[in-house]
């Protein structure tokens, strides 16, 4: 290999553990590219798409212990999760085949002609086509299912679209193991391979957003990283869609009745979340409104006995553990903010959880101040925000910015019935505020099914998508609509004897 | 009125008739954003809306004869093309009603909990949430389906939002005629007047592109207009979506077999479309591609008759006008292009229709020189491209950039079968140009109707989404699931009852 090496490093160790690739020049990018947009012709056909999505999951399940290995060695996240993560990730790629097969999300319209109208209409019919080359940027904390076979790749190989991956650097290894698994299966499907790639490199990335032939990017990561790419493929010569899932601080309101009802178990599900993957999930709740009072201190105790109580963690690398801890340590000195239990270096390569709290009148105060308590610590540290009233409460929700979750802790009696406990109006206020909203659960597991919206206002989105779930392929479509096409001329798709059996919503009278 | 005057002009005199607003100072647009933003509350009822959007049809109507006057005093397309156009923008408003009625537009899914699956999936119901308040960018050759009261205002109003609309410059006293009417019909359905408002001027346009409270925006016009807003659209620290329609060169394909068929109706066909609405429409044909030899002379002979016998006709305004001129000059000079009818002046207020002709080779040769060619020309002119065969059809088309629109030009024969015609192919290559697919009809007349969609790839369109029919409503709203949530906290559109009868798509078992 030549060019800058891409190293595969153990994040328990900080040690490299093998030169998996190198990162790839400009050349590279647009050969990868060319090769994509040259197969895209290959992935028209339906049922081969099925097929192959099908033979990836297959793949990939057969080669679970491996790939399992592979993610766990550079990634720390431990082989239950990723066995977890794996069959959520198969389990995807047979959703969207599926969803592919149902053919749905074509959005097939057909508009009778209608000559006694005025002006007299035409006959139209309506579907949608795929994009063209899409670019995967693939997330850090999820190295399978938002990863290189993850669902950003899924919904877009389902559309239609050739798919070119930019690899993350914390797991590259299990990134070209799963692209070659991803690969066999195009093959045995008898796709060109080139229908899914991977490059290596944060210039790579930026040669990709700003290549000709690409139509469309999918992406995962921080605001930072995330917002560099919107702007880029927003100032192309031609503009193409950018769906990036930021970031979201996934706040929590835990009712007066709710904590009087069940502080402890609050508490304890609260620590559960904030340390499940070691903190790493986009969808962590980042902050929690606690009533004062005694049952809010009940709460507390419950979280600071199951933090206190919980192990040293290994994040997905050294960066993020040095960021976890100084971002944990500009939070910590604000005036006003106490840590009853003190997250931070747990050790040499770990880190310990904890949580910080703050009074909402603080809050309220010196916004400005505060300004670090209102965005993502990647990490397992949450922030506890103790209020007076609901109107503080309501208060501190009008501060935040877009989210990807908001989450209600509610007692019984407020869950019979909207009136006169302001749940309802709890429900609206938050969902003006993220993309899904989440009552006595937590917001942790985002569940892969037809329904499930995971987006939200920005910065959880850059766009109105959902990355997750039955709609996640719309992003990598356009609608077109034949006019007056004659059916031998129309793609099968719309043709009035519907030979491919696709759902329909037809207007107008009987056909011509 | 205080502020710069904003003034309705004649374009057959280019005389001021009246001044009828003031351009808006940033603090004004401040003031109708917050206005709007304040009344979204009670755009939320379904019910009210619906009655809302059928009342405005109705003031829209009963006012017809001032309405269409006004209008055509101010653009002279002239009673009849305007009488017709309110009759669309009423229809359409009704058409949005009843959109609004079916609630489809809602795409309510909803997933039963299965507690059986691994992990096991909580419920999840979701529907669509208004955006907020919307910016409609009104466009200058419509002066009512595409301004104050049409396709954006009508669509954004249906989904719940409320709409501050940038007034064209070239009918402010039309804009101010229709805005009251829209307000009065707010106010007779019970909804406060300020749903929707007006401001004129240039920089009043920045201000409500870069305003925090301004959630999208919808605008059709100009390359360089369209894209300095969307520009400043995803520049803002929280971006937004900016669906543009910015131009469109709306290649046609007339095949030698049709040529031999119908070589007169096609000449006279195309005059008739080039020069509707003296070649103002978004979806003029702007570059037709006729074959080489006896047949398409007799087509361009056939234009030439046409375009010939076409009077001189009135641009919106003495600017278009200049523009007009200068682009058809341009154009005219260049190497190897002829001029068999010359567009151009026509008297001091008026232009003359006509055509430019260029060989397809030549322009093979030399696209850089050629430039000009394949960028749209507001007015009544159009480029016929003379080719040699299908191979130089279809590298011509290889240069354009996205459409609104293609056509296609067949025979009978090439209609009864795609084999061995090539007219399938030709269709999946303007499909991969075009937002529409026309066969052996022309591109003007942009019927209202589910299965319409009117974007295209750039520049035709900044999004994938349409701005006419069914699915224009879905540019406003977001999708937001909601996890667990007890029915009586559930909006009523989500709720397990489905007590407003809404259609919606049910994934799983029964209900628990």
């Amino acid at each position: 290999m030549t060019g800058t090496p891409v190293w595969s490093v153990d994040p328990r160790t900080g040690k490299q553990r093998e030169q998996v690739a190198a990162e790839a020049t400009a050349r590279e990018v647009d050969r990868a590219v060319r090769a994509a947009h040259a197969a895209r012709g290959a992935l028209a056909d339906r049922t081969t798409r099925i097929a192959f999505l099908r033979a990836a999951a297959d793949l990939l399940d057969g080669s679970a212990a491996r790939v399992v290995e592979t993610a766990d060695a550079e990634t720390a996240l431990g082989p239950g999760r990723l066995t977890g993560e794996l069959a959520r990730t198969t389990y995807q790629l047979r959703a969207v085949a599926d969803a592919v097969a149902d053919g749905a999300y074509l959005d097939v319209r057909i508009d009778r002609a209608d000559p006694a109208l005025t002006p007299p209409r035409p006959e139209l019919r309506r579907y949608k086509v795929p994009l063209g080359v899409v670019a995967v940027y693939a997330a850090s904390n999820f190295p399978l299912a938002f990863s290189v076979p993850g669902g950003d790749t899924a919904s877009a190989l389902g559309a239609g679209c050739p798919v070119v991956v930019k690899a993350h650097p914390d797991h590259p290894a299990t990134s070209e193991l799963c692209a070659s698994l991803l690969r066999r299966a195009a093959a045995e499907s008898g796709l060109p391979a080139d229908v899914v790639s991977v490059v290596h490199g944060f210039d790579a990335g930026l040669e990709l957003i700003r290549h000709p032939l690409v139509t469309a990017a999918g992406f995962t990561g921080s605001i930072r990283g995330g917002r560099a790419l919107f702007d880029a493929a927003a100032a192309r010569p031609v503009p193409i869609p950018f769906h990036g899932e930021l970031g979201s601080l996934n706040p929590v309101v835990v009712t007066p009745a709710a904590a009087a009802e069940r502080a402890e178990e609050i508490g304890a599900g609260l620590a559960g979340s904030v340390t499940l993957g070691v903190g790493q999930f986009c969808v962590k709740p980042g902050l929690v409104l606690v009533p004062e009072g005694a049952d809010g201190d009940r709460l507390t105790g419950a979280l600071t006995k199951a933090l206190g109580e919980s192990g040293p963690g290994v994040l997905l690398d050294h960066r993020m553990r040095e960021n976890f801890i100084t971002g944990v340590g500009e939070r910590a000195v604000l005036p006003g903010v106490g840590a009853p239990v003190r997250p931070g270096s747990g050790g040499a390569h770990t880190v310990g959880a904890g949580y910080l709290t703050i009074a909402a009148r603080g809050l309220l105060d010196g916004p400005r101040t505060y300004g670090a308590l209102l965005e993502e610590c990647f990490g397992p540290v949450t922030v506890v925000v103790r209020y007076a009233d609901q109107g503080e409460a309501a208060d501190v929700l009008d501060l935040l910015p877009g989210n990807l979750t908001a989450t209600l802790q509610l007692s019984a009696a407020e869950c019979a019935g909207p009136d006169p406990t302001g749940a309802a109006e709890l429900i609206g206020q938050v969902t003006r505020l993220a993309g899904r909203v989440v009552v006595n659960g937590w917001p942790t597991g985002v569940a892969v099914a037809p329904a499930q919206h995971h987006g939200g206002p920005y910065p959880a989105a850059t766009s109105h998508s959902t990355s997750v779930g039955g709609t996640a392929i719309e992003r990598w479509l356009r609608p077109v609509a034949y006019q007056s096409v004659p059916d031998p001329l129309l793609p099968p798709e719309l043709r009035e004897a519907n030979p491919l059996g696709l759902p329909r919503l037809v207007t107008g009278g009987p056909a011509a």
